[in-house]
């Protein structure tokens, strides 16, 4: 995505907010995902609010089918709601049974102020702003974990064996979840041809930013769980 | 489906909307369309403004999934809007195409003023209250026109033979639409379990009744069109 | 108002919508008021019904109070909304006793569909687009009136003794209205130099067209009524 | 307000949620203001987020009057948006200046994750419930901070002479707040009465706890500065 990604708009909002984006995708937790050194609460603790959280972006898509303006933005974001509830969350629920948390226990669970904080601050920007509001607050989340997937899979450095975490680096680097990205670009970016102007950017620059931060603080709560 | 429909809100709220019931689902428009009477130039505006009330439709099924709370709910209401988009859509596209309407005319369409009165009316009781009075909004489309699709076709009196109109009431009277109306009754006495009680009756009331007229004004757009 | 409107964005969509916007400032209904020739029974409906309509124009401001990104905004549609609900309706109560119709008769009326068909537009453009998607919306009544007003006023063919109408022509002319149209004019200019954008434009002029024919409509459904 | 408060809405959320009412209205933040214990840093770190949460407070108000269904209930939120818009926040300023805070730099402060977990966990509660949904969400915090008040004036503990806080004690115990308080229960059990159902009730409580605890949570993020 070479052309669409260094001049489209989500090229522009992460340049425009360099130093929060570092701080999310270089976070101490990711780090530690790479080299293992993780602790089991803290990963815990992140897959079971990222449950509820992926509850919250199946909501956020279900609100941009319905603020989408023409039949393909209707059909794409109903694809990316079915596929959150249809796919994902089933995986999510296999996977965390493999970390000993049933689905029973997952739905019982109170979400985190972190969980609360970034996916009600979409949830608002998408139902107060327009369509492109909306799509650059949800941003930093889908394509951020796609950064996040295929540095780790590319750096000599990552641990590989007997690094609990493999599996989800391999899930965010694969063959699945690049085009899921990529296509998050793409529509950001035609999104940001209709609707984005320059006197827009500051305020989705504050979207975007904000909503980069409440990613770290969603990493930094798995930290803080372990302590 | 005896018993929930003649206790449950449904049964309730169309007891208490019986005139303006009977005046949408025994319409002229029906009866022309019964007896093979119906002007093609009445059907066929009829049923290029159905197709841009469907993409509103999807729109208000996707505005129910971000407002139901809790998976299963969110899950019905997502495949609903993924049935309209991508099944129910193309199928009215083909059965436009036969009646000399192309995909690119329907697109091109000005709503009429009763597709916007009566869609819009549900996208706002949809914002403005909660699930139920969203579902109260949308059931006499979906129950009406398998209550329709049933009578006529059980009905002798209907013309079969050289009746334009009998694949749209075979459509509606099928096996494929019977439980797609059982599922809507079933989901708004369910949801009146949950959330209906005595003080909030005149308010579904008025939202029924009203859709319910706007419903009939539907059919007499298409009446007034071969004036 | 004059570089404002010649240059800004509300100017632009008028120019874009000028068939539609000739149609609604110079109805049939508008002529008949200022000739004095206008059926009681057209005035009287288009009264009540313009009561209603009142009321869903002050949810619209609330709206735009809840989708502004700043305190100058929030303020602005805050002092409209409590404008409308606390000047505008009570003086709408007074005019209509004069013509025999109670407070108590307004708030049970049912509303017309040209009621709501252009009332809910607006309202699902203001919930489905952002701050400037709904002003585009609510422009034509709000400065079509004034424009209304002002040309009445200024033409000596206007009739002006023992025209009933003349209060409606006096109210929209004075100098209590005029300011709020211009304001009208000036926020969308400043809201389209924020969010406006060329690519942007075909869908504004689509909700300004629509909202302006929804307009016609309502004068429409007055002149029918005398029928 | 005895026979309200003990029987309505309000008294069976409170009950309800016992364990967390008592965490958030006793809060060490709390009993540090009484006893004049609590760090400055504390205390204005909580003052500019309390600005910032007025401004989501003033929107979810709006939203509240854009979903009121009766003209009384859209004059009533339309007022308290404008009394927060208009005199509190002004109040606000002028308290902040006092503590070297300027309006300027009010406005210019990054959210805290605190502040966007409670308002946006609010505003988003309001959007996809109905009215009682969003009133029930809010009135952890109005008739909190007024039980609140009104038990620390009351306390012969209270420290008086030399307690930096005692305005603030003063301000929220004092004539002009305690009807804003009572007025949101009496509203409160006015939309439970209307709307609220039995099998309703373990959703309000779960939304009446949550925003309790994000209420305890926004004194903890005052406590927390001082470190």
């Amino acid at each position: 995505m070479a052309g669409p990604s260094t001049h489209g708009l989500f090229a522009r909002l992460k340049a425009a907010a360099a130093d929060d984006w570092r701080a999310y995708v270089e976070h101490d937790f990711v780090r530690a995902l790479a080299d293992g050194t993780l602790a089991e609460a803290s990963f815990r603790h992140y897959l079971e609010q990222d449950y509820l959280f992926l509850i919250q972006f199946a909501r956020a898509y279900s609100l941009a089918a319905y603020k989408a303006d023409d039949l393909a933005g209707m059909r794409a974001a109903t694809a990316i709601a079915d596929g959150l509830l249809n796919v994902e969350m089933r995986l999510h629920v296999d996977y965390c049974a493999g970390w000993g948390v049933s689905a029973a226990a997952l739905e019982a669970l109170p979400e985190a102020t972190a969980t609360i904080a970034y996916t009600r601050y979409v949830l608002d920007r998408g139902q107060s702003g327009d369509l492109l509001d909306l799509m650059a607050a949800l941003a930093p989340c889908v394509v951020g974990y796609g950064e996040i997937g295929a540095r780790l899979a590319a750096d000599p450095a990552t641990k590989r064996d007997g690094n609990p975490y493999l599996p989800w680096i391999e899930m965010y680097s694969g063959a699945d979840y690049g085009p899921v990205a990529e296509a998050a670009v793409a529509e950001l970016n035609r999104l940001g041809e209709q609707r984005a102007t320059g006197p827009r950017m500051p305020a989705l620059v504050r979207t975007f930013r904000t909503a980069t931060r409440l990613e770290a603080g969603f990493w930094q709560m798995g930290l803080d769980r372990a302590m």
